[in-house]
Formats: C-alpha cells, sequence, structure tokens
C-alpha cells in the first residue's frame, strides 16, 4: 500500500498519545517500520518556535485571534512542506498528533472565527493536501480537563474556559459528520478501551484497502 | 483633519529612516504632536518576536516562503490590531516603515509567489483597511544594497541576490501606477534632494486636504 498521512485529532485530555501507540502497533504488524511522527504547531525548529509564541505569548501580550490563526498556518505550511510531504515522498508514513482539523474546530468552534475565511485559509496555505484518514476522539470536555489537569500545567489554551472547549467539540463534531475521511471514536470510556477502538477501527481500514486490487 | 495612516515604502538603503523624520517634521509644522510610529514586520513584542524568525529563521533552517508569509501577516494582523487601528481611532497619526504594500512586492516579486493568493490573504486579514498614504522610495536596488552594506551587515533578507530586488522593485513599481494612494519618488539621488521631495509631496497633500470642506 502507498504511504499515508494519519492524524488523530481530540481535546485536550481525549488520550491522543495512547491512540499514537497503538497506530504505531499496529502499522508494525502490516509490516510498516518507516513511520515520521508530527505534531502541531509543531514538528520542525521553526514550527516549534511558532508553538512556543502561539502557547505562550510574547511578554504577556495578548494575542489576537488572527495573528494566533496566522502563527498556526504558517507553522502548519512550514511542516507540510519540509517534513510531511518529503516523507511521504520517500514512501514514510506519517502519523500526526493534530493537523489542519484542529484549526478549523478550536479556531472556528472555540474562538468563533468565520469558518469561510478558515477554508479558504486552508486552502490557500494547503491547496488539496489532506490527510488519509483522521481519527477524531469525542469526549465531553469537562471529562478532559480533568485529565489534562492530573498532567500538570495548563497552557494559554487549555485555560480556555469550558464553554470554549464545548464549541471547539461542537466543531469537530459537526466537520466529522460531514468528511468520511473523519472518523469519530467515544474516547470518553477508558484508556483501554478507546485503544481496542483504534486498534479495530485501524484493522478494518488496513484490511479494506489491502483487498483492492 | 482626521488622523491618518501614513507609510513609507522601498528596498533596503532607499532612504526610509530619513524620510521618516522629513514626515514628523511636516506632521509637527501643521500642528499635529500625536504620532505614533510602527515599523514592519514587528511593532509589538510577538510582532518582534516573529520579526526575529522572519529574519534570522530557527537553528539554520530553511524557511519556506508561503511560512515566510503567514508570519509576515500574522505579525501584521497582530498590530494593525493592537497598536495602528486603536491609534487612528482615538485621533493619533500613525506613520508606518513598511506596511502590506512590502509583502506584495518582496513575497509577489522577489519570490515569486502567486499575486492572487497575497491580494486574497491580504483582504481575509485587513479586510479593507489601508494607509491613506503610502511613499514608495524607488532607486536601483544595487544602489540601495551599497547603502545598506555600507551600514552593516546584511540579513537573511537583505543577503538575496540582486535579481530578487530587481524583481521587488519592478513589482513595487507595477502596483504604485496601479493605485492614486501610493506615490513613487526617485530615491536613487542624495538624501538631501529625496527629503525634500518627500517635504514638498507632503505639504501639497496636506494643503490639498486642508481645503477640502
Amino acid at each position: 500500500m502507498d504511504s499515508k498521512f494519519i492524524v488523530i485529532e481530540g481535546l485536550e485530555g481525549a488520550g491522543k498519545t495512547s491512540a499514537i501507540q497503538v497506530i504505531v502497533e499496529t502499522l508494525r504488524r502490516h509490516g510498516i517500520e518507516d513511520v515520521v511522527f508530527t505534531r502541531e504547531p509543531g514538528g520542525t525548529p521553526l514550527a516549534e518556535a511558532l508553538r512556543r509564541l502561539i502557547k505562550d505569548g510574547a511578554d504577556n501580550e495578548a494575542v489576537t485571534d488572527k495573528a494566533e490563526l496566522l502563527m498556526l498556518y504558517a507553522a502548519r505550511a512550514q511542516l507540510v512542506e519540509t517534513v510531511i510531504k518529503p516523507a511521504l515522498a520517500r514512501g514514510a508514513w506519517v502519523v500526526g498528533d493534530r493537523h489542519d482539523l484542529s484549526s478549523q474546530a478550536y479556531q472556528g468552534g472555540g474562538r468563533g472565527v468565520d469558518p469561510q475565511l478558515l477554508e479558504t485559509l486552508r486552502d490557500l496555505v494547503l491547496g488539496d493536501f489532506r490527510p488519509d484518514l483522521t481519527l477524531y476522539l469525542d469526549l465531553p470536555p469537562v471529562l478532559g480537563l480533568q485529565r489534562a489537569r492530573a498532567r500538570g500545567e495548563l497552557d494559554r489554551i487549555e485555560q480556555e474556559s469550558l464553554a470554549f472547549f464545548e464549541r471547539t467539540r461542537q466543531r469537530y463534531l459537526e466537520l466529522a459528520a460531514k468528511d468520511p475521511s473523519i472518523v469519530t471514536l467515544d474516547a470518553g470510556r477508558s484508556l483501554e478501551q478507546v485503544a481496542e477502538d483504534v486498534r479495530a477501527l485501524l484493522e478494518n481500514w488496513f484490511t479494506a484497502r489491502e483487498r483492492r486490487p
């Protein structure tokens, strides 16, 4: 099978890290060893520098919604052009901890940025480049925040109000409902149960594709 | 007269700093004391952090054209929303060392980014916000580079080839020719002569506006 770009999405505390481990184990079982991991925003020195600016701001200056959005896309443009596309071209698989759907959900849902503006910007920056498969781990924000808090300090974005995350979740669900490449999984259960769902889903996805001529 | 946003544009070494001094003196003669200066990219802590990333990159990583462009617009969005528009709203005049025209000329001309993409991005980020007057200091790139080198080290963008700056100049001239709010001045002469032209042009501009009812 040609190399693919698989993305894991969801609110903080949804279990993305565990899901990525399951994805890697599944890829290995199918003989795929050359796997590149990315996280967004980040994944190159420039994109990681932008990640720090996005998460922490500069000198306590409030970051405007548009500046935040444009920094996210600057980091994404750099990552896609210098890491993701070259990896796919040489035959590696790419597993992404977040990608464009996060911007559509957090900025379009949470921040209330015009979804039409977001789509235009996405098309300007990415053209028609999209993940082959996105797993969206869905859970009530209050549960995700409890898990994230248990792990330590929350950053600027994680400190947003619960209403922000409710709007973000709503937008995730809307977008997943109209895009067949996005699969929604119930992440409100134990990590083990979610891992089992990810494993089963990926196995089905592989089976469907390996059967094709 | 209502407060205005005046921008000075041109290649490195065109004499922008001297021109800004002339603008300030002229504003003072007309009783305007509340003047805010901006430079782009930059002008807020976040935008200055982005300026450093744009000029120096991170860990010697090559910055892609799109990432550069999006960082420029992130810095511009932050500056316009948090500095320029609030200053104009309280009645201050704003004098900008570069603004959007630089991106249209350097990225669209020098880097060869699709001008249509640039215009779409500009409209997405800035809406219909534009300077009231832009002075474009035009000079042959070879002359500008000689002046810039005499001032010290050149940064990543200043080290571009002469052909890059020729394309940038060409785009500046094209854009100035079709926008009546952009005035082109011959900056290939002495700083004193250029200063005199800036002074005369601004005086005419003031006279034309002060005569209006």
